[in-house]
């Protein structure tokens, strides 16, 4: 998954542009995350979700502590999953978050997420998210924070144009 | 939420129907189940969709004890979930279950959750379902299940005439 | 497991006391509670004695909502469990909750947890509390909050002199 | 942490020792095991405590796919956690694991905790277990699996000797 950072004022022809790339978020099934069935709980990957959002955030250079101490919530308004294939105690899943669209209110991302044992696909989910302040009113990031609303627009905007995923 | 159950054979034009009606199912949100933010972790809500779904089929005589013993699965093919107001510790929830659409192999069902203490509509939200044996083939319940297969296509149907809603 | 609330200032010689009840905390396990091995994971026992506390409180008249408007928490210090026979999906579990201690600053409390199913013990396990204000500072209850100190107290005597427990 | 691993049949006077070095295990808080309060709820450090247990097991050689593989379980039968200093989202907590007493049928483990950020002591904590085989009948390591007794011998005993904590 990269992300081409556009030199703003260059000649985008000549295709100069800085590569962003985003690791995936990787991590193991516990032994807790699995039920009766053997497999993991459907539950848990929601909970995934959010641990490699939170860690898309951190590489964006905004992480929770940093929107935490400007007064910045995030809060979820929808979730969707489709489960693919099940996974194990002991597999290892990776995740890779990518900004689906985000016009400066809602901002919706998409997660794309395989078992690291052999590739496979095991879920793709959306989630959808708005912008609030500690008294939870909306906030309009254009205007309150202009630089996470620019790098959000950006990436919706590359991958419109199927620049952010490989 | 009503559900007619249709006396065939009968003369449905003087409408003698039987009414199956389905109690929602309720709980309280646990203190461990809140987080940081004072309000209820969203990855919490589909374990209640799954807990209102296991009383949804035991109140429909199929509870996971008989579908254990006859060996048949019903894994979690996607989950979906629309979040409309937070819930907080010691809030009671009231969920409903339906089932939109069954035609013999995916069953879909949809979820509305209110605030006890409110009335006020918490969450809507849908998952969708396949039937496998203990091997994880896939089962056909017209075939295998008969009286299962009836009863959910009965529930499709009258919910697509509006019947099983109130 | 009774409690006999004493008629302060008449001849407890002849035994004449009110008895307070306590009704045992009831739930079923969930199957997202369970685990690969088939039965109930051992961490979820440790939230079940919570809503047992909870519910505990609730019935003293100190329900956590009580405690909050006060500005009082009740942190876990420590925490014990002794499983004695495992527990699987849809079985019902039944908490008694007791104060096993208190002299005004640490709460000691006891839990007995039995299949309802069955009347097995399930686990034994025990909780030390302090009492804080919303800045963490320690709350002395004797003098902040006379009336739960003195319940707590009593509780915790009528204990050792064997009468809470039937 | 260390552990000298003896020579046996050499002279230990002289020192001659191969040392088996136990690495932490080391993960963050994730913000869904943060509670109301603002911190981590109670119940999770169980959870690390398993995670910090497998990977203890997985250092020893004998990770839960090999005991899967022969058939070997080890429920918990009691648990116990002291809780020193809370920890909050994002911080990264790092514990140490011990085998503090086996002779061949009960293992007793213990653990340590601390806070990465400041090495703060969070947790002391101990947990028993027993080892099955898969219909829940007790095994004799002994007998069966004279490795795994060995290892989980020596461990103890060089415990008890002082030698396998720094």
């Amino acid at each position: 998954m990269h992300l081409y950072m556009h030199d703003r004022g260059h000649d985008l022809s000549r295709h100069r542009r800085k590569t962003m790339e985003f690791k995936p978020y990787c991590r193991k099934v516990h032994y807790y995350e699995t039920d009766k069935m053997g497999i993991t709980h459907h539950s848990n990957y929601i909970r995934w979700m959010e641990e490699a959002r939170i860690d898309f955030l951190e590489q964006l250079g905004w992480g929770f502590d940093r929107l935490e101490a400007l007064g910045l919530l995030s809060p979820v308004l929808s979730v969707n999953c489709c489960y693919q294939e099940s996974t194990r105690f002991r597999d290892e899943v990776c995740i890779r978050v990518a900004v689906r669209e985000f016009r400066g209110v809602k901002l919706f991302l998409e997660y794309e997420m395989t078992n690291a044992k052999n590739g496979h696909q095991v879920l793709t989910g959306t989630t959808q998210h708005c912008f609030l302040d500690t008294s939870f009113r909306p906030v309009r990031l254009k205007k309150e924070f202009p630089e996470l609303n620019e790098i959000l627009c950006r990436l919706a905007k590359d991958r419109a144009e199927g620049r952010n995923l490989e």
